[in-house]
């Protein structure tokens, strides 16, 4: 069975204060049911991680389909701040086994919470007895990979913070992108670290926001050619190279396999850049660069949208937003968007095959998509 | 593709003081792996409503496959109370739709919180912007249903008393019970009302629990035929009658056209009885007596271990435990046990066919699953 995305939703990320987390899934749930002219849905699968910290509110795919007063089969899933890859894979196993119409939304709302509440919801992905108990966040995580990253390949920093100066770029174009604005390379350098040696510049925010796909055995423009997992220890101190994201490659792997695709077939990427390092070691993983070579990369300009390896053609974690649990499924959106041509002022030309990676605590549960015009 | 339960583990309901959420878990699955001679396992499903909110600990089945070493796809899933039956549902799914074993763990810890914290959590299963705003609790929306049941069918308090007394005999028997001991009708009609009429003694308490099954496509003694889910309106004033829970009706419908079987093929029943009128309710809209007649059905003894309908043969949510999201994969371990002939004191003599009902909020989402000895 063929899995074609027959529609896609979403609503600008940002500090919204006037709607709900319900309000938001139903927004970009209504969105993406009328783009695909579909009335009849067969599950409803939801993203979320933090709703019941921060909201108050949990049973999400049920209250949504009571919201949108259709009648399906409610499925709530969650895997940190990878939930909305592992939503989309669920939806794609269902439509693979027979379901005709899958909706499936990411959905999270931040911003009715104080920052620091916020900050104890994310450090929830990780692994509570041993990591998240000692107080470090998921800054401290990275910006000790970050370190160890520059010193290990002898690296320029410039090059790694050219990856939210080009983020930037693109989410200039993007209507529904949280900042949309461009910062230079200078901007970024002077920003304050917020654990030595990573900058404030180069973190992803928090904001709301929620999106959808329609997931449909109906033939669509775009199709979905293959939506794997993984998981990697929680520990990265059990892990055998804390500089290699284990999940992201291996799911990586299975995901080409299953397309019959290699890194060479791949026009544009979304990577899971929560921090600027994420997506360097990410595009590695991936298999777009060697290890130690992926700030290179980034630096060389190639995943500018008029490069070789478009990335993050809207923006990306760090400019177009990252509402965690919503997060996997704008990438998916915004792929299938670039390959109908319908991504406007974002658009990549000839973009026939797209990747999102989507992971969970420091890359621990990870999903790889990708996505095929028909 | 015949799904089949390979294999059952749970431990003891209580309060366990000495676990984590995610040391239950491990408990529970470490015993069916066990049970089920398996250590090659395709997905791991976690069922778990509040572990966000009480424990600290997203991700779930992540972090379940990282401490049981074991590579596989996690799935982290929630619909409230009836988290456990929709994640053997989406065992049930993943089975026939091509996987060899699937391990479902249903996982709640909820005695590390204080009792008004775990109220708070509860009421995050409902409508928050209309329901859970009011200030009323779960307690005081299945004691108005009582109030109304008792009146609009001019039935005796006392029938639907028998409820919990007949429980707690069952429990009495189960090694694995929370409250292992009898109660009389009595003691029942003498606990302190809650929610006027509604006793403390006809509403199921506060716990700690993990169960676990594996389904698997290689045969064993046990098959499910039908694990199907409903969905009903959230608000109770927007239902059509509230003492009809339509998405029990529905999903029992559903199941048994699954299977190809009615109520009169049923030997056993898990009802999930939060609340002694729920439990009533249930076997009316399973189709074990019809409006009004739940009560006598109840209080005639029909439901005993001996009798025509044995109902909540290892305790039931009241006398067994309620420990949220594990209830209803400890429903299907229960009927596992019988079919298998494993139940010990608690067995029913030739039992083959068996049905669990689970529920989130007030029945708004359902799962019924029937099971079938092979």
């Amino acid at each position: 069975m063929v899995v074609y995305v027959r529609g896609v939703g979403r609503v600008k990320v940002g500090d919204i204060w006037d709607k709900s987390v319900l309000d938001l899934a139903r927004d970009a749930a209504s969105l993406a049911m009328e783009d695909a002219n579909v009335s009849k849905i067969d599950y409803v699968v939801v993203s979320n991680m933090t709703s019941l910290f921060l909201n108050a509110q949990g049973n999400l795919a049920t209250a949504l389909i009571d919201l949108l007063n259709i009648r399906a089969i409610p499925i709530t899933v969650e895997s940190a701040c990878g939930s909305g890859g592992f939503a989309v894979s669920e939806g794609f196993r269902l439509v693979k086994s027979g379901a005709r119409n899958v909706l499936i939304v990411g959905v999270e709302k931040m911003s009715d919470a104080v920052t620091q509440d916020v900050t104890t919801a994310m450090m929830m992905a990780e692994d509570r007895e041993y990591t998240a108990i000692s107080g470090i966040s998921f800054v401290g995580l990275n910006a000790l990979a970050l370190d160890y990253y520059l010193k290990k390949f002898n690296v320029l920093h410039d090059d790694i913070m050219m990856l939210p100066v080009i983020d930037h770029e693109h989410a200039s174009l993007n209507p529904y992108a949280q900042f949309p604005y461009k910062i230079t390379l200078e901007k970024v350098k002077n920003s304050p670290p917020i654990v030595d040696p990573l900058r404030l510049l180069e973190s992803s925010g928090i904001g709301d926001g929620a999106a959808a796909v329609i997931l449909s055995s109906e033939k669509g423009d775009v199709e979905i050619s293959a939506s794997e997992t993984a998981v990697d220890k929680f520990r990265l101190t059990e892990r055998s190279d804390p500089l290699w994201l284990m999940a992201t490659d291996l799911a990586a792997r299975k995901a080409y396999e299953a397309s019959n695709l290699s890194p060479n077939d791949i026009d544009i990427v979304e990577i899971h850049d929560a921090f600027s390092i994420t997506g360097v070691l990410s595009l590695e993983d991936l298999g777009f660069a060697k290890k130690g070579e992926g700030a290179k990369l980034v630096s060389s300009g190639d995943i500018r949208l008029n490069g070789k390896l478009p990335t993050n053609t809207f923006g990306g974690l760090k400019a177009r937003g990252h509402p965690v649990g919503a997060t996997g499924v704008y990438q998916v959106v915004e792929i299938a968007l670039q390959l109908r041509g319908d991504a406007g002022e974002n658009q990549v030309d000839g973009a026939k095959i797209g990747l999102a990676q989507n992971a969970g605590a420091v890359a621990t549960s990870v999903s790889v998509t990708i996505l095929e015009k028909v």
